[in-house]
């Protein structure tokens, strides 16, 4: 038997499961900056808790199954429904604005094209309980800023950015009544991609005005506040929260990352306020990350009327992104030290100095099986080891141990006693847990 | 509505989110010290895979069902399985020995009791391609060492070990035939936890000789070598290994947490040498960790015959047992700096510093909607922020700020260019990712 991995499933062997930590570090680093608390829930639901927010039809791309205990469950295909339902199980306890993030690995089976996936990781951000246009700024800044600490550039990335608000008012002046609005969505959306002929016939069909629809086209062109009030003088007023959202971005430093785009709607029926997805500058990929303000969801969800918007950002995007921009990190090796034993009756004292080494945080090894010191060496090398030490009879009698920098061949006697701390000195770095901070007193 | 988390499954709010980091955070820096690298496999796989190793009794244990395209699917109940497939299927390019740890969520689908959880995460340890007893040793110090990271001493944790060729010798010395060893196995097992009659008595109606079962019982007394011999003197040869894992195991300093226990049996049908588990030293919790030598399992799952050993441990009964020893961390606030604005004119300056602040790698926040000064430096205080910075009119004539600290009250001009600077210097910590070490050159 030779059983494989699900197809849509990946594995992560060493070397992949160090480009997704690379990845899933940097969110959490960035998202640790902003003051985001890191929450989690069941990888596994209630199918109810999906439905309720994105109608039965989800079910359909769902890994929806009956439990045991007879209950209709599946695996999360978004973060967002628990998030709502734990925060509403508790929202009058936490204080706000609340801002969590969240990692998850999600599941959705989509019929497979091209390798898709059927599971990803992505961070949510969210932010609850801020109706102002500087949490809208703050969010996006969040997701520029893990851009940055990637090393990509505004370059490589552009925020597209849009607003429900704006795109209602666009949608009204143009002259297209409430009735069309949700196919028109799909037009504007359509319109970024190309292929927008069907729905425009749809539109065509269920009446809407010819020079309507002709307005509407236009909004590809606007990529500016002055193309915007040209285009479209009076719902142009309907742009000043997003104009305050530039404006901060601006004043903190990021203006140069973010494009009006009035494309962009996000499939999502929920959202209500502004909108953004982050794409690669040259469009050769799927969206590497989609958010925006949803005021009216945690509310429908079944728990209180908060204001609140987020974004999710997935592994998969970016990481073809940065491996094609070389900013992937490079393998790094597994150990600091390696220990070799000159004879058998240095092993004691080899065990001994190991386990020393270790306790004061350096990665350690040492050859499970006694063999010539040669080989030791060879081990050391092939594990890429920065220094060995090597222990023999003589050694031991003097308390020494022969520290042996793998890189340059340089050898000198050291005392044991004083090993741990000229490693340190040589740049190894400690991996213990760091000293609780003083900043853990509170001052409530 | 109020749709719930299901049954035996856990929402990590940030406060539980925060001791599960810190355990798992333990378990990676220990494993990483040990010269292990992280991998990851799929959540999902087929049922096939577990039923091979597991037989089909486990399926009534199993999250399984039918996905969409026909497949037999299951949530992992543990990772072996992942493991030994992936190493099988790229056995010959990894170098021996194979060190890999993980630390997938995994899932059981039992009845539920006594609020008995169907997912935890538990840490993998898994030593591959070793077979004499230093990797025994290495695999047992690893487990001890997260003990001793966490806090834990061998006043509060025991090892107890034992081994299954001795077992097997035990078992011949007292005049069991091989057929019974199944259900001898079971007897030893349950005599280290009371109530082992019914499985006496089925050994006596199978015609086990009563003194055999006699001598048998003796096991539970047997905590030393000495005691060994002389209850077992034939079968104390085949202690040897086990001699060796303890000798190598004082060698390192952790013999005093060690302890022959011969009731010790796992009862997974595929261990073949050493077998060992985590107690608390009270023996009121559940098995801390258990392990042992595999060397005929990768085989078996269609593999390379490779010697192998290794430990699950999972993080439900450790968090019990650090939080009853008043060993889990203090919640740490979420924020450094605290930024705050005198008039609304302030707050590009505020912006625009918060960022320069987050990009020396500070959590920081500022207040998203412009209030006096007073509520913002509340809002300071009940985030736990250590320092309020203050800018006001005056303050950005003179290109300062103002600094506050908000455990003392003390507050001084600083020059914003020099506030990183000087923020670093009161201890804040810097969590920018760590520069590439010297050491990613590699000396192959």
């Amino acid at each position: 038997m030779q059983i494989k991995a699900l197809p849509g499933f990946r594995d992560f062997y060493p070397e992949d499961f160090a480009y997704r930590r690379h990845i899933l570090e940097a969110w959490r680093r960035v998202a640790l900056r902003y003051g985001f608390e890191e929450y989690d829930g069941p990888p596994l639901e209630q199918v109810d808790l999906y439905t309720v927010k994105s109608g039965e039809e989800i079910v359909t791309q769902l890994y929806a199954f009956t439990d045991k205990g007879g209950r209709e469950v599946a695996l999360r295909p978004e973060m967002t429904p628990t998030l709502a339902r734990m925060v509403s199980a508790r929202a009058r306890g936490l204080k706000k604005p609340i801002r969590w993030f969240s990692m998850p690995q999600l599941f959705r089976y989509e019929r497979q094209q091209r390798g898709r996936l059927r599971e990803h990781f992505q961070l949510n951000c969210d932010l609850i309980g801020e109706a102002g246009p500087a949490g809208d700024a703050e969010i996006i800044a969040l997701a520029v800023d893990i851009m940055r600490e990637l090393g990509l550039t505004s370059g490589d990335v552009r925020v597209r950015l849009s607003d429900r608000r704006l795109l209602n008012a666009v949608l009204g002046e143009v002259g297209l009544p409430e009735g069309q609005h949700g196919l028109a969505y799909q037009l504007l959306d359509k319109l970024g991609r190309g292929e927008y002929g069907k729905v425009k016939e749809a539109l065509e069909e269920g009446g809407a005005p010819p020079d309507a629809l002709a307005r509407l086209e236009k909004v590809r062109e606007i990529r500016d506040w002055d193309g915007l009030s040209d285009a479209f003088p009076a719902a142009a007023n309907a742009a000043d929260p997003l104009r305050q959202v530039v404006g901060t971005l601006e004043a903190m430093g990021l203006g140069e990352f973010v494009d009006l785009d009035l494309t962009i709607v996000r499939g999502l029926a929920y959202y209500t306020g502004v909108v953004f997805e982050l794409f690669d500058a040259r469009g050769e990929l799927r969206a590497i990350c989609g958010g925006g303000r949803y005021d009216h969801l945690l509310e429908a969800l079944g728990g209180d009327a908060l204001p609140a918007l987020g974004f999710g950002m997935g592994d998969v995007v970016l990481l073809e992104l940065l491996r094609e921009r070389g900013l992937l990190p490079q393998a790094s090796p597994q150990v600091d030290v390696f220990l070799a034993a000159v004879t058998p009756e240095d092993l004691p004292e080899v065990l001994g100095l190991a386990h020393l080494l270790r306790d004061h945080g350096f990665r350690v090894e040492y050859p499970l099986t006694m063999t010539g010191v040669g080989k030791q060496l060879g081990l050391a090398n092939s594990r890429g080891a920065r220094y060995a030490v090597v222990l023999g009879p003589e050694d031991r009698k003097r308390g020494e141990v022969q520290l042996k920098d793998l890189g340059s061949g340089e050898q000198r006697s050291v005392s044991q006693a004083e090993l741990p701390k000229i490693l340190r000195g040589m740049g190894l770095e400690d991996s213990r847990a760091p000293s609780p901070q003083p900043s853990q007193t509170s001052h409530g």
